[in-house]
């Protein structure tokens, strides 16, 4: 069915998924039985556009390549979201672990005018999902987040769909880019410093560093799959952290000649009836899958009853990439409309 | 919603669901809505059960447990598949990779009877899976054999769902734990015929294993994920094939030395407008993931457009482990019945 698009914001992420959808079109229709319109973009920066007979993407997405800029028009998130007419709202503004706005506010006005929300934003994940979850209920739409903990890899809809059925124990894995490559160059023998230095320029690290080398981000990614796979009610302040700040490449290195590797590790598991989670740097011996995950690769680990161990190991970042975990909520929320 | 299940064949896999189902049956309920009655088993060697209202499911797995026996009646398969009111009919019945039979005729008898089929008998999925779907188009029911591949471990229903959207240009992998088996006991010094003994007796390999060694097996599942994933029309016979059987401990312990395993590798992948595919044993550096699956663990990478390369590992075998599938597909049944 053909469904009506409105993007708010629309930086790497929104951009990744814009050139997805003009380069799938004629796949997604003919495979999935998908068509789209594009009849809003906000971005706080870039400027807006609204038609709801539809905008040409291509376009959209030739002029901020050259210009950085949508339009000189500015229209306010939550405006476009109760004026537009589309059925579903991609939130991928910027995320905000403390109070999970403005995201928050744009997904749950979404919800209560009945239109189907998929994001990459962890903020209101993490914080509010329970809240949010009522809302969509209630007003009989989905919410689907698939790209908030490894971008476009499967993880929650692998819990969902293709894991269905199995009862999930625990999920451990490498869930930030930025410091398992960090840590993957300190085993080659370089000091943590240069190292981050190095991520730095090459965009994997922000310049200010701490969301990602203070566990932040894995932290966040924690409280989702907590609350998300093993139903859970935690807060980020429930889960306990350890950066890699204080790594030395000493430490890296007597993990090496122990036959191992200190990873981020993030972790969820079940603890009698309490769920409970964990980020913190761990030593793991070559025979784990997750040790051998290097650079800015990401990786889950699920322990389940009736499979045992199962590992998805894939990118977790990118425009692209996550661009693509978007299209997968569409997707996803394309079948069940349709079914 | 509620199903009417007939199971054709009780061998270990379809003991397996039958385990899962009985220990599950609130939990499904509950967290899937689904529900089922068993009406109907039957199996060569053991005998068969129906009741249209219903059969003790746990009965019936304690009786077996015990005594090998369902009952002393004896009722055809195909005749059970005609006169029950089963709305999904599982087929757990012997592969045959030449003739697909008699999976095949049970499979046909149910879709046109207009009964669902889910299945991880690789037999007709190899061999006649365009006959199969054009038929259970037809009857508009479903047919789903998640299990024929990596059993319960996530494989064709992940690139259905958790990678939709996604383009995949190719797949590689680990599909046949005898001879991962055979060769990573292999890599710790032991000849070939010393291993397959052993696992003869651990039972991974058959009394006779060529189906495994030769690489029987894993051409099957290579030609299920052509023509399933990459949407090919391969033929058995259309698979490059080379087994395991004549490579030495002097070929894998000279791999070792270069930094590199020997792993017997399924392929398929898109050459311009043709699928192909080839099973056969390869040398893989160990930063390949695939180089660290040892033993009877299973996996798969797949290559993709806008998500490189994404892994999964878990198990590719067991009784509970394929029962997974099966159940998996139900409740993939069930969503889109209900919806």
């Amino acid at each position: 069915m053909k469904h009506k698009l409105a993007f708010v914001g629309f930086g790497v992420v929104g951009q990744g998924l814009g050139e997805i959808l003009a380069g799938k079109k004629k796949y997604l229709k003919e495979k999935y039985d998908f068509d789209y319109d594009v009849v809003g973009i906000c971005d706080m920066i870039k400027g807006s556009v609204m038609d709801e007979n539809g905008i040409d993407l291509k376009d959209v997405l030739k002029k901020v390549k050259k210009t950085k800029k949508i339009s000189d028009k500015k229209i306010e998130p939550v405006e476009m979201i109760k004026n537009t007419n589309a059925d579903i709202i991609i939130e991928v503004t910027y995320t905000d672990l403390k109070t999970g706005e403005p995201a928050f506010t744009h997904m749950k006005t979404a919800l209560e005018n009945r239109k189907h929300v998929v994001t990459t934003n962890k903020g209101p994940i993490a914080l509010k999902y329970k809240e949010l979850k009522r809302i969509a209920e209630k007003n009989n739409v989905m919410l689907r987040f698939e790209g908030t903990v490894l971008s476009g890899t499967p993880s929650l809809n692998l819990s969902i769909e293709a894991l269905a059925g199995v009862g999930i124990s625990s999920v451990r894995g490498i869930v930030n880019g930025t410091t398992n490559y960090i840590l993957t160059e300190m085993e080659k023998g370089r000091k943590y410093e240069d190292v981050l230095r190095k991520a730095q320029e090459l965009g994997y690290a922000e310049a200010d560093p701490r969301g990602d080398v203070e566990g932040w981000d894995a932290v966040g990614k924690a409280v989702i799959l907590a609350n998300t796979v093993l139903g859970g009610d935690l807060k980020i302040n429930d889960v306990e952290r350890k950066g890699i700040t204080k790594i030395t490449l000493r430490q890296v290195e007597a993990a090496r000649d122990r036959g191992k590797k200190i990873k981020l590790l993030a972790k969820v598991w079940k603890e009698k009836d309490k769920v409970r989670a964990s980020v913190k740097p761990e030593e793991l011996p070559l025979t784990d899958f997750l040790a051998n995950v290097s650079g800015v690769t990401n990786a889950l680990t699920f322990e389940t009853d009736s499979l045992g161990s199962v590992t998805i190991i894939g990118p977790g970042a990118g425009g692209m990439e996550t661009g693509q975990a978007l299209l997968n909520d569409m997707l996803a929320i394309n079948r069940m409309v349709r079914a």
